[in-house]
């Protein structure tokens, strides 16, 4: 007789502890979870710290799960029922609605193993159940030999990673990203014609606009953007179906290339089948790439960042060319302090990520023959750094870009002080005696129109003509 | 009249929500938590990732609390009922038994600031609850006026880093790192006999004890222990007492040196007043240069695990020397499969704290003028570092070095197969000879005995005089 | 009259000093050389170290003068004789001609100014020789005038620093990359039919081909590859006309795209204009990113180099399934012993060029408004990383890669006794009974055959049939 | 016959080659060059990029050498006229002498081994030469037979290490950083009493002095100083006597008590044996500490060169409070235009340094059984960041620091202008009074003693008497 797929809601009621089994022995799990005898006994090895694999990877691998079943069913390796009780219980982990069954810790094997046998043992017992079976039976839904059905770690795990990896950079980095670029654009348009002094080496320089120095943080949110984006086409590639060498051995033929389709299908992403396995599993280097590019975002970030609070700084005894948003008080003893701290909070986020990204670098080339098993590090560093830079850019545009305003009054006041306007004559008198003016003017702390006017190399007339800042900032927001 | 302290239990059980206000107006607070205002601010601002500032640092910022008022009251700046039911709050703080009203994350303002505000506004709360007063009225006892007295975010918060940091190298780090050093002696001292065959540069080399082996693993962590202890002596400086810019505007004199001397009764440690306050508040070097000594750690952990895991590797077609214990299945696919995981979790602590280095490098150089506004990130990197690498070592001892058992047949059976043995001749028949040997032995396939007789330049009586392995490793398990 | 270009050989034979001037006044530099004031302030300013500004910085910045002369010319800015005059000492910087005319520092202005000067006054002094004028006079060739005519350092070191990079990727880099990758993979088809065991966790596996394990190396390069190819996109993009902070000021219409036009036809590389020269100019990230791809390389480099002499490792006591070449006496003490020489110098150069990674990354995030005053440490890292990787590569190739051979006899040996072999089992008769096999066999030091028909669970017949390493293997050196 | 020890004059004038041999057969060397076969094998298949091994390692290995023939003499071991030869030889390394008979790259063997092979091939031949004899005879003094008695690379190269880093410490390094600490302590002591605005968070906050900010800068050398002398207690010592893996085969007892001795008496430094050889041979771990003090160092000094900077930005659109010497002209385009390049050049170097950084600690990391093959890279990057920290920390004085002033109009115009200034208000009327008091003051941009008039809650009386900046900075430049 066919077991039936029951209504069964999610959860356990039960108290105290249930015995579960696996090669090594039996061991007691809470009653009131899923999880089976290897994940009761990574608990007890691995409690270290407080990182816990993140639930993006369960999710990820509802899908790598659900995909197997269909795949294996429809290749008559798996029957109906069995595969559609597996498949029921993937779509339960990847809406995250078995989370709190997946409880493991970061610092674990190398390999991944023992999220996989996680996600192996929760939904094994939830299929279990919802076919009316015992619970820990192994019965009828084994959880190697019918939820891991022509899979290994080796081949399932990376395949979660990318799966977490790219939903992460689609889901919330990517949009927090463009939304961000474009509130910088918008602020670009808006002052696209009010002159600013600029300023190299920290230095007083030649004139811009305030558009034209947005325009320049949001060039380089743009570039950020675009290179991460083309760092999800090394992630669009599957290592499922090389099972545990990359050889595909206890996988049929045609599964790899079937179940990356599958995957593509329930995610609505490109994902594709690796070329290569035993590249897809000895290395994590297309990992290690995407981090690269979430590094690059962080040093993007931090630039603007950190201008903007310099641009910011005072009220009364710094640049004070922009006013930021005041969110909250800024200090503890100082009263009426207000600080720049949406833009610090950016600025740790983005040492963070370069923290980040020197671990998963390293970890990365800490592969072995057939196996990196630096997954967990890995995987743990790109969503994290993914969702701190998304957060992160998120309340920064909320809570300072959004609503930062120009003191218009420090910025036309610093226009004309700036001494390097002289370099507007430099093509008319030369650079020598352009220099010789400047200096002048610096020595006797005079303008630069009174000193160029003493030095004779220059009339009142051509002067005003020439030195114009409006006329010295070029066109557009482009530059150049 | 004087307000007296009443044994009203910890908690709240209000619903809904309370009216806070602080500098910038009011704002509802969740009425079953005793934040205020500026707390809740934080929480709408900064809700970044999941990182909340750990709670070792409000435990340390109890202690800070703590010292102040009683200092405070000593002093008569504070009123003994009102310096009491700080203190008692203070002490609730300490204890951890107000933790679930610290929700603040660690991407923050950089000074602290916040995180500080949270202590001032709970513990006034928890003040006020205490003397029957109305919570939110900052009366009889005000976050900033009262627990906030004499102190700045900008020097309390890097005392809390400083406190928080000693008490976790204490607590849970060096213990740890202690016991396995030990476990590892007791390893090398049981083991001092074993001769074995040594490899440098993954090759064959001369032979050595297994014990001496294990002495240079307990030797590299005994030294890094040293440094950590040493790093401290930089923590033990406490910034408290320089207030705003370290001048210590607004605390009396000697308050710096009287607070640091309550907080070292208080804790049992020997902290002092630092004698620069510009240099404590302004840069985070001493705290840098404590997670160097962790990452020094770091450094001698990975060394040691990789070593025990690829002296373990096989069973079959590795080096097989060590047997480590079997904890748990290591496959899903390939059954039987065991793994070296506690080494792989060291491995990957060891990346994770090296990253976590750089971030710390990079955030202690990044300060301004009177502040570093980086701390944030750098108390939650050297919190973390420490409670991975202690809770990794304790694991990876309990679970893999004191059971780990010699492979005697594997030891014995190599150590008369390495060529270098022909090293004990070098002195008598020189090295190029004994190089030509070496060479034939190894281009025929034969023994080191043979090609040395065939050779000419020495006697069998000779040769078995000579290369006996266990005449080769020297004394003691210190070696030379 | 118009001055006339005589062929006045390269080189100047005065003895003792030359009297230059700059706008700071005048100074004595080496008669025998072609520079100015400015490079001889630097000298004596920033002798720091041993690191000189890369030759090939100044090779690049060679065509940046030519383009922008012709330029010039074309535009009627710079008479032809002038331009011409430029152009033959530009030509000159461009071949390397003039090489010990460029002696600064890499550790001098953020911004590479002096380096710019450097080259101004160089073809300076050289077109005036070239024009019979008198060095150091400025005349008829000034270096900020003429040679810097249109051009800031702000716009052309970082277009120098794009042509240098570019240049250096495609002359020697990816050629060494490709050679190495196509070397593996001639590797991978000639031993595309030699089973081997496969290891995961270091720990014995199911068996793959050789030719799988090294096809996986060859993928990885190959991916690296391409992603280095990828990150030319953003080199090709240069600053040139944006001048002092972006805007163009000074240099002409149109400047920047001819500019950028003028030197994609002189190196036959597709070079255009950035569309955005604050990002440009304020920022450098886009080197930045191409950094990243070469450490992209290094992590898969590192693996590679590993496995290669882990497998190597031995004679007799290590894995020594691989035979290296031996190049050289390994040891000063042990006749006789060769070591895996060049993996440990691949090993050691992907470490550095991590480490200079993250000099490149914290560097591209510490620009400040106009300018990130970053430059020479950026390029340095960048050409320095490409030199050891290009190089070593080469020589890994050809004195390791190439002549690597089989121990077949080895590879045999072990190819039966990996337990693992029970995995073609499992799906016969159920991972936890084939789990149970594996553990009797290692646990009574037995074959895995003998195990298999104790357990009852198998015949011999069926054990013979399924457990053949051979078909273990898939198909193709892709794998899966 | 006993050989004389001639006065032959150092050098070689042959012309062509000379054949030379070693265990692997003969190789033709430069006729003018003292090395071997091994250094011209290492030069051949070693010669990648531009990084020689620094000449400090060859000069610290002329101790090594002199110290192990003067030991084997006392010993009997080598007879006198033999180890002389070698002495003399030796002591022409060390003084720099032979220096460009060391050719070799850092990208080689893991162990030096190279490095050491051509100080043996050297000293063998420059022996051979004083003594009369044959060059490429080996005879009368062989280079692992004689100049290598009693060593291996794996003992004396990390001993070589150890005292070329002691060296560059206490030579180079040390001396400048105290120079530029007793620089700045000077510069605060002039200033203790000029009363400037603080800065935190980049806002305006409540005064201190100039000396004071100066006092926190010198601080943190000082506290850099004494964390670098402390990491050279790993440094003395030496792992000499360990020989091949650590037990001392080959090596008499005593020999490494003796050897260390003997160095410590020559160099003059308190160099020991060290106590387990099989962690000083293995690990790295003592030079990975000691190059965190080098970073620790570069950590402080970014902060110092950054606020220097920052205080000197403009002349007119910056902060403007420091005048920095003016070196040289900063711009090729602006003219009169002069940077903070001596601060640049100084973050440049720390960023550079933290780089190396990581790559020593992940190189100190890969060590494998009897040897960390990771040595060149380490010993590379230990002496290339101490030479451009002292080389950077000269310049950064004497071109900067030392000729830096104030710029007291700048300073006193900020002082009264920062609202901050209210803080003191603070303990009379409470922290939401004087918030409200400040923020009325910005928003209407008035004085703050406007604003607090104005409020009500102070007279003009009590006003002047509390907010007096000169009153706000407490006493001394340790400040609290």
């Amino acid at each position: 007789m066919i077991p039936q797929l029951r209504d069964v809601p999610i959860g356990l009621t039960d108290t105290g502890t249930r015995r579960e089994f696996d090669s090594m022995g039996s061991i007691d799990v809470p009653a009131d979870r899923y999880w089976g005898a290897q994940t009761q006994r990574s608990l007890i090895h691995f409690s270290i710290g407080r990182d816990r694999m993140p639930v993006e990877v369960y999710h990820a691998y509802g899908y790598v799960k659900k995909a197997a079943a269909l795949v294996n069913q429809a290749a008559g390796r798996l029957p109906e029922w069995k595969a559609q009780a597996i498949v029921r219980a993937a779509e339960e982990a990847i809406t995250g609605q078995l989370d709190e069954n997946f409880p493991l810790f970061v610092w674990q094997t190398g390999s991944g193993t023992q999220s996989n046998m996680n996600v192996n043992e929760v939904l094994s017992n939830r299929a279990i159940q919802l076919l009316g079976g015992q619970l820990g039976s192994q019965e009828p839904v084994g959880p190697n030999d019918d939820v891991n059905m022509g899979q290994s770690s080796n081949d399932s795990f990376p395949t979660a990673m990318h799966v977490a990896a790219v939903t992460e950079l689609d889901d919330r980095l990517l949009p927090q990203a463009r939304q961000l670029a474009a509130t910088i654009e918008a602020k670009a348009a808006q002052w696209a014609d009010v002159v600013k002094i600029g300023r190299t080496h920290l230095e007083d320089a030649v004139p811009l606009t305030v558009g034209q120095e947005w325009s320049g943080w949001a060039a380089q949110l743009r570039a950020c953007i675009t290179a991460i984006e083309h760092s999800r086409e090394g992630l669009y590639e599957l290592a499922l179906g090389g099972t545990a060498v990359g050889t595909g051995l206890n996988a049929p033929a045609g599964f790899s290339r079937d179940v990356a389709a599958k995957i593509a299908e329930l995610t609505g992403k490109p994902f594709v089948t690796a070329p290569n396995k035993f590249a897809a599993q000895g290395s994590l280097d297309a990992i290690v790439r995407a981090h690269a590019a979430l590094r690059g975002l962080a040093v993007a970030l931090m630039k603007i960042a950190n201008d903007m609070r310099w641009l910011a700084s005072g009220p009364r005894t710094g640049f004070a060319e922009l006013l930021l948003p005041q969110n909250e008080p800024g200090s503890s003893i100082m009263p009426g302090k207000v600080n720049p701290t949406q833009c610090e909070a950016i600025v740790m986020i983005a040492i963070q990520v370069l923290g980040d990204d020197s671990g998963v670098a390293f970890a990365g080339s800490q592969g072995n023959f057939e196996l990196n098993a630096m997954r967990p590090i890995i995987i743990n560093n790109v969503l994290h750094s993914a969702r701190i830079l998304g957060d992160g850019m998120e309340k920064f545009r909320t809570f300072s870009v959004e609503g930062t305003e120009l003191n218009r009054k420090k910025i036309a006041g610093y226009l004309g002080e700036s001494l390097m306007l002289v370099t507007a004559l430099s093509p008319v008198i030369g650079y020598q005696n352009a220099a010789h003016i400047a200096e002048a003017a610096l020595a006797d702390d005079q303008t630069l129109r009174a000193a160029a006017l003493a030095s004779g190399k220059v009339t009142a007339e051509q002067f005003d003509q020439i030195v114009q800042p409006e006329k010295m900032v070029g066109h557009g927001v482009g530059g150049a």
